[in-house]
């Protein structure tokens, strides 16, 4: 622990010769400190775990989604597989481009179509026996054509990624797997327009982007991006941690493609920023889930690669001092500032338990019991460090912030995230998590985290002792944008604790006109409970235009509203 | 003209002292420099015009828009208004909120009643006789519902400063005015979301953001801001000059309260930037000019306000010069890049010719055949000052650029800004103007000035005696969105003019997927153009939304669609 130097004293130094030379640029003897924190940040370095159970699959991983919710039967409407249909797709597409467990069964069969029918987190499984990879926007048009004919039901499906079974069958619907359709099909540089296929893997894109002539940046960054689409994306509205920075991919997406279930291609793959002829119909896919139809094509509004970035992590008193070191962020750093994360001590406490690492503010007065990592994007590093430098030494000269580190590379940035991201990892690895990804109003966003805990410790099921299901509440998440990661980890399952959480969580959440699902959709895991983020009026507009676009309802059914 | 100083050889002189002292923060040798600069741009600001006239209005002010497009027929399903709804208004909003023109037609009734009978540029004028002005969503909602009820065509109308004709009646369409619901409702200064009614003033806005103990901005600014509301800039999706910074409303936008014509609130004032529970439909009212239904409230997310603004006119050789000065301005301003405008030789000799000022770039090797005009906004003005010089700097080392000069403060930026504002009311003034606002990818962009240009020499259309119809052809635009405004100034009306620029100018925007309108929408003067940025598919799925909300087709009829 001595290792680490207190940022206080080393920014007060600074002050009284030159601003400028904090962080990045820092003098020798800042330098000489900060190698120090380096080496002692590098060890601590949280150690990758196995991947998050979560809520019932810490108890039941693998179950059939179908056995799970009992409550969830096949609609019959629905056409069973035969042969012929089969025989149709493998006709249309080719062989290569179909997985058929329905007329030829078997074990391997099984396997190759496994990685389709369960998410990554096995939470969710389902009982497709046949997947199509269509090569061509064409082929999609044919193959929902002939599946809306013959009332075949169809989920599209991207990287596989989600957390709420948006993209797994529930029974036997055909997976419809964009993986084929990964064709970067255009980049202009000068307008940073990149016109891509819905299989491109977000990853992908932006390492495509990062290595053009001029680097630029795909707008949208989250966990999954070496796995995730873009047409699963765009599916999901996804928001991630460039949101604050970039805005939401309804501001970003200039244009797409969407092939409709009756077939029809709706070709608005426009490039331009500013297009006013007509209703913007995009922004209905965006977010829709694959409830509407298939995204194809996706034009995309890219910005210049920052050459610069900056990390600091902030020891603070109070959610209140949070708020307001958030505010003042924004006033002091405005247009370079990229990520502001919140984590309160009972997270940080969690990753520090499962890494047995030291955690990188632990002897400068810590544990404090909230945390937040600033980072700072920008086109001059000097000026960026500068600023934030400034910013630093005003939050804590004022007493909003009680201790402070700036990571001052590469390394030491990731060593800093991954006490905010490895966060998620940790939870999982101590048991069974009931996460909730919500949004609330930025005033009252952490009194939800304080809420639940009283509420689990007034049922006498919070503890230390084995006797205890619930072993912490913990809130951390995307201050920036107003958007908390609540997680109740249990050591193991309960009906207690699922009682006295819901319908109160919502609830609560309701009242003060939050959102249940911040960014992670609605899928199957909360199509029950949209009612408590969206009034009647609403939900019966979006069911209209359901009716309106798939009337015989074959695009991901089940779940959604 | 011997008062202006090239900027050329200023920078070089301070690059080899420092470069940060640029600008506003610039050497002493070299704000005497600027302070003559001062003197002479503020004596050539142009000086105010009347309003512009434009295209028909030039040779028919005033004239009814029935008379103008005879091809325009009453919807004879409307029904006439009698005094029984007269009655039913005036019980409903109480006297002051009528303006009755049906059951005591009067002189002094038509005078109160022109002001929404026409629009600003007085090109479209229609004959209402009835205005209500709601002050509460239940009161529009209960007007739209009878009004659906009894088949009473409605315009909704904000600050009616469109230049489609969108928020201008035809025939005797009710005119319903927000103007009275002009109350800001919240505002969150640690989030920066804005709660407001439709009616409110877009520099209200601005103004109360401005002075909030945390300054910040709307994300939105236009011309109009004096007059337009919030309603219409929403219904329109308004782009304007902060569009290149801070993204169009789509992004902006987190939610709004609309009222449809069965009289049904949609309420999705959501102020969360992430709420991902089902299809986002607020962004079907966004654009929609008032043919779904009336916007009445909107939250939206401000930006702090930039503490610094920096302004430079750059002069250029080509258009191929202003391309790649863009693309450098994105890679070095990156963040605080908040303008890039593009101005050809034409449209600044036209301000020259009618406010006979003389041009910031006249003396330093001017007339250029292209002028940029950089706005930068950031919170640090030093650093801006720093990296805009540094900016100037290496595109007059590398050729790109030819002369340049910097404001050295905000008069000086008002007047660089002139030179860019002062076209269109310089347009205006020489005679009838040809106005196309598209947009065309960057890399064709400027060729269909050039284009027209000819064609209309070629007709032989074009030349400097009064023989001529057409006196110039000029582009001008915000380069940043790829945005162009083609003018076609005439000294009289000729209809060998219009032949020869339509359908010209539309199939060749068609031919390169840009878009017939750019930023004004489509209202009663592209609508039917619509064809050439939108395909048949689209069109359809545009009018199956139109026929879902407003199945009686009350709303803004004549028009969009």
């Amino acid at each position: 622990m001595a290792c680490r130097q207190p940022l206080t004293p080393v920014l007060r130094r600074l002050t009284r010769t030159a601003s400028s030379e904090i962080g990045r640029h820092s003098s020798k003897s800042q330098q000489a400190l900060l190698r120090t924190t380096i080496r002692c940040l590098s060890t601590s370095q949280p150690r990758p775990l196995r991947q998050t159970p979560s809520r019932r699959t810490a108890q039941a991983k693998d179950e059939f989604t179908s056995t799970k919710y009992p409550e969830i039967q096949r609609d019959e409407r629905f056409a069973r597989l035969t042969p012929e249909h089969v025989a149709h797709f493998r006709h249309l597409l080719g062989d290569n481009a179909v997985i058929d467990g329905v007329t030829s069964p078997s074990a391997a069969i099984d396997d190759d179509l496994a990685p389709f029918n369960s998410d990554w987190m096995r939470k969710y499984r389902g009982h497709t026996q046949l997947v199509l990879k269509p090569a061509t926007t064409t082929e999609v048009s044919q193959v929902l054509a002939y599946c809306n004919e013959h009332l075949l039901a169809v989920v599209p499906q991207g990287g596989n990624t989600g957390l709420v079974g948006g993209s797994v069958p529930v029974f036997d619907e055909i997976v419809l797997s964009l993986s084929r359709m990964n064709a970067i099909l255009s980049f202009d540089p000068v307008s940073g327009v990149l016109v891509a296929e819905a299989g491109v893997i977000l990853e992908a894109a932006d390492t495509y982007l990062a290595s053009a002539a001029s680097p630029h940046i795909f707008p949208l960054d989250l966990g999954a991006k070496g796995s995730c689409q873009l047409g699963g994306n765009l599916s999901t509205n996804a928001g991630g941690l460039r949101l604050l920075r970039y805005g939401s991919l309804h501001g970003t997406v200039l244009g797409l493609e969407a092939v409709l279930p009756s077939g029809l291609v709706v070709d608005d793959l426009c490039t331009l920023r500013k297009n006013n002829t007509g209703y913007d119909l995009k922004h209905l896919f965006i977010g829709a889930e694959g409830t509407l139809g298939a995204i194809t094509k996706v034009a995309i509004h890219c910005p210049r690669r920052p050459a610069a970035q900056n990390v600091a992590l902030l020891g603070l008193p109070s959610y209140e001092h949070c708020r307001r070191a958030f505010s003042e962020a924004k006033a002091q750093l405005s247009e370079i500032l990229s990520a502001f994360e919140l984590m309160d001590a009972g997270s940080q406490a969690l990753v520090t338990q499962v890494t047995g690492n030291t955690h990188p503010l632990a002897d400068g007065g810590g544990p404090h019991p909230f945390y937040c990592l600033v980072e700072t994007s920008g086109s001059n590093a000097e000026h960026d460090s500068e600023k934030l430098g400034a910013f630093l030494e005003s939050v804590l000269d004022s007493g909003i912030v009680a201790d402070g580190t700036l990571a001052a590379d590469e390394t030491q940035a990731r060593t800093l995230w991954a006490w905010r991201e490895g966060i998620t990892e940790a939870l999982g690895h101590l048991g069974g998590v009931y996460k909730y990804d919500v949004s609330i109003p930025l005033a009252d966003m952490y009194a939800l985290v304080e809420a639940t805990r009283a509420r689990v410790a007034e049922a006498g099921l919070i503890g230390e002792g084995d006797e205890f299901p619930v072993r912490a509440v913990v809130g951390y998440g995307h201050m920036g944008d107003a958007n908390l990661h609540l997680n109740v980890a249990t050591r193991r399952f309960d009906e207690r604790v699922e009682g006295v959480l819901e319908p109160f969580v919502y609830e609560w959440i309701q009242e003060r006109q939050g959102s249940i699902s911040a960014e992670h959709g609605l899928g199957l895991a909360k199509k029950k409970y949209i009612g408590y983020s969206r009034n009647e009026t609403m939900v019966g507009l979006m069911k209209q235009i359901k009716g309106l676009y798939d009337p015989n309802g074959i695009m991901n059914p089940y779940k959604y509203i």
